[in-house]
């Protein structure tokens, strides 16, 4: 499998070698990102952009997802679609186009979305009659149907999810992260009864998105119950899955909202029970988006590009040729076949015309988990360089040992993620007695306050000085156990993106 | 496993299922759907309804397509998203909103959809300054994308897909055949040559198209070009999949576009070749859409309702519980595990509340492959009778030969619907020679005529009496060859939805 040569060759590849190990460390030492210390908001601009993953639309807001971008999203999407079918949620679509009278059938949804429409007003070369909504969020249209299917207790509960793009007009957009367009989930739900859709909201909440951004983004998230004025506009509780990204602000990374009977009064939504009483429903609906592809950037990134957590990475591994040589493109090629019949995600690059370092920079720009170096001087010791991109560290393995150890490797970089981001949540959160002091500590991080000492205008003041309440939880930091004390809650304070 | 009983109960039970049997039969017979022959655009309505695949959304011309409905077009998705994969593709995602100056820069393409454009003029409760164009197609927005992407020639082949919603406003609007708004893949890639363009847009043809409408949908379709008239507006050539419906009417399925340098020129992609020349790409696009759902039912239902070919099936086998009995639906539930650990998509029905005809009729609407029906009769025979929705075909089965006998009866029943469409479009295809005689033979299935013998105003004539070309063909019934003489082709004509 080593390639034959003189020593006088040998030679040669060494010092080949370790000029691009010092061709790469002067790459990596570029500074090919902003850092994340100096200006956030620029790395994340610059990962986006160098590790391809989106950039803007022509239309201002608007967002292109490109190829690398996608094939995570299309991993999001899979490991949320079997939760979500998992619970007896089935898939359907319903249309883009909602007629505008439909968003005045709900008095706080009309207002909290009016602002972000928008309004189809020609169609096929002619002015319409009724101008025509495009959907911000589908309750109103999905519930008209709901109205239509829904007749006796024996249609419920009725479980519905759709995949589908969303436009909520932005003025000031940042890609993934408020867009004019997005893509996302939103189930909707109706249910017998409040206990029932409660329960229901909390299990998307728990075994939906917890479990998805906990176990395969690997970021750590806060789940707990919004206040009031920052519950979705018609709902009567709004559950959120809050994380805190790498500057220490919180992103809310999925919501699951109770209705209770305000949409099933709006749109209709009766059954009739066992006793041939009729009823109105009560309901859920509950979303995550293309925000999370944000939250994945901010939440594990580092100076050199993305991390991906191996659950998540359209290339799981990469082998890397060296450079070209006899044979090196070979090896690399059947090194990468065998890790594929293992199931694992592999890219090889054998482009030796262009420079080591420089397809380094690329790949750990793009966050692959595990590069595969694979070099005349190694190949002739019958082993590759194995390099993790969380740490950096680089160690020897022999050839044979590459399939067998990979899958431990790649366990290990998503445990390592995870608890790194776990760690810092946990160094940035900081137990506070007053408002004025959870403000502070919410400069970089969050701010814990019995919910008490938040007080009637303590959400006031907080807004002021530019942080919110992120949420609020049980004393175990989970979400609030129904019929605990209010005062028993704890709030989490924190700035937003 | 079956279980006792006295003789006198016995007795009851065949009295019993005897009763479901004439109950089941008059059900069937009863006239729960529009026949075929009656009037069959209306029969398609009824089973869009009856079998709950779609209905119309409360804007004119949108589609609501409900879950069972949504559930096959994911297997569709899913079947031609691995096609499109394997030829190296990759899936990305393109903004909804266009800047309306986009589609005025092909002259071909602005003519052609500037009829069908949904355009929004107002967004966050402002008149908008330029109104935006929602997407009919994307080829002007990935082509303004291309443009920066494509430098040189190490960028060719760029190999893109989307599946995404777009809008055309329909005036004569049809569910799945014809929605203002439907969803679909749009697939579009830049080459260095026109040859390799061409190469790939028969490749999609081929091996995405045929190849999943033949082998998964179990439809035989025509591949061939299209006439100049009715190719796609901006196209140097278009390739198209022609299925028949069994009115005999032809249904477009699919088309594959040579766009020749067209876009390349209006949105200035150029690529440096190893020369160091610069040239115009050339391109393709291509796109499949829920359209095939309506294809799907067309080509295989009858008069009782769908018949779902079993590899797009979201229920292969419904286990159907005759009657409650002591241990019948367990009996049920545990043929249905062995068979999900068999990966037999399985459905239990132990709705024995309701008739067991009225049960029947409603599987039969939705076309589930095979029918096992467990009643307490055949449990003490150790057996269960196994119904083949494609012909009706009832047999007892002993329950320790279900699993090994199932995995057959479906390669049977995909096989025989594909045989069946194919044996339909041969019966109802004649050779002619003249025009006059094809718009004739067009009346209820195709017509093949040499092409000279179109002539110059053929097309023209046909097109008046409702008859349309539907594709030219090579002798040898598949695309022709390139360089063919175009005297040696075949017209196939049709009455088209």
């Amino acid at each position: 499998m080593a390639p034959g040569g003189t020593a006088g060759t040998e030679g040669r590849r060494n010092e080949q070698d370790a000029e691009a190990v010092a061709s790469r460390r002067t790459m990596a030492n570029t500074a090919v990102l902003t850092s994340q210390q100096q200006d956030f908001p620029r790395w994340y601009q610059d990962v986006l952009a160098k590790a391809e993953l989106a950039e803007n639309g022509p239309v201002r807001g608007t967002i292109v997802i490109r190829p690398y971008g996608y094939a995570i999203w299309e991993r999001m999407q899979a490991e949320m679609d079997a939760r979500i079918k998992s619970l007896g949620v089935a898939n359907a679509y319903f249309p883009l186009f909602i007629p505008q009278a439909f968003f005045s059938k709900e008095a706080e949804h009309v207002e909290g979305f009016a602002p972000e429409l928008a309004i189809v007003t020609q169609g096929g070369g002619k002015k319409l009659e009724e101008p025509v909504v495009v959907r911000p969020t589908s309750e109103t249209v999905i519930n008209s149907c709901f109205a239509k299917w829904i007749q006796s207790h024996r249609d419920l509960p009725m479980l519905l999810n759709q995949w589908a793009n969303v436009v909520r007009w932005e003025l000031r957009p940042r890609l993934f992260l408020r867009t004019t367009e997005f893509l996302w989930q939103e189930g909707h739900t109706a249910h017998a009864t409040e206990e029932q859709a409660r329960v229901f909201a909390l299990r998307v909440l728990d075994e939906v998105y917890r479990d998805f951004m906990v176990e395969v983004m690997g970021v750590p998230v806060l789940t707990g119950r919004k206040t009031p004025k920052e519950r979705f506009a018609g709902a009567e509780t709004t559950w959120t899955c809050e994380g805190m990204m790498r500057d220490g602000k919180a992103l809310q990374m999925g919501t699951s909202h109770e209705l209770g009977q305000n949409f099933a009064k709006a749109f209709d939504i009766t059954f009739l029970d066992d006793s041939g009483e009729s009823s109105y429903a009560w309901q859920t609906s509950w979303g995550a988006s293309t925000r999370l592809m944000g939250a994945l950037v901010m939440a594990h990134g580092d100076d050199a590009g993305l991390r991906l957590p191996p659950r998540l990475a359209p290339i799981q591994v990469v082998v890397l040729a060296v450079r070209a040589e006899e044979g090196t493109a070979e090896a690399a090629q059947r090194l990468a076949d065998e890790l594929r019949a293992a199931h694992v995600r592999v890219e090889v690059d054998t482009r030796v015309e262009a420079s080591f370092g420089r397809r380094v920079v690329d790949w750990e720009l793009k966050g692959v988990p595990v590069r595969l170096e694979v070099g005349p001087r190694d190949l002739a010791k019958d082993q590759v360089v194995l390099v993790r991109r969380h740490n950096g560290t680089k160690e020897p393995l022999p050839l044979g040992q590459v399939t067998s150890t990979v899958g431990a490797v790649l366990e290990e970089c998503q445990r390592t993620l995870s608890d790194e981001a776990m760690a810092f949540r946990t160094a940035r959160t900081t137990a506070v007695d007053g408002v004025e002091e959870a403000v502070e500590a919410a400069a970089d991080g969050f701010a814990t306050l019995p919910l008490r000492a938040l007080g009637a205008d303590g959400e006031e003041r907080a807004n002021e000085a530019g942080v919110s309440v992120r949420c609020l939880v049980g004393a175990d930091g989970g979400p609030p156990v129904p019929g605990v004390s209010e005062d028993a809650l704890v709030a989490v304070l924190g700035r937003a993106y």
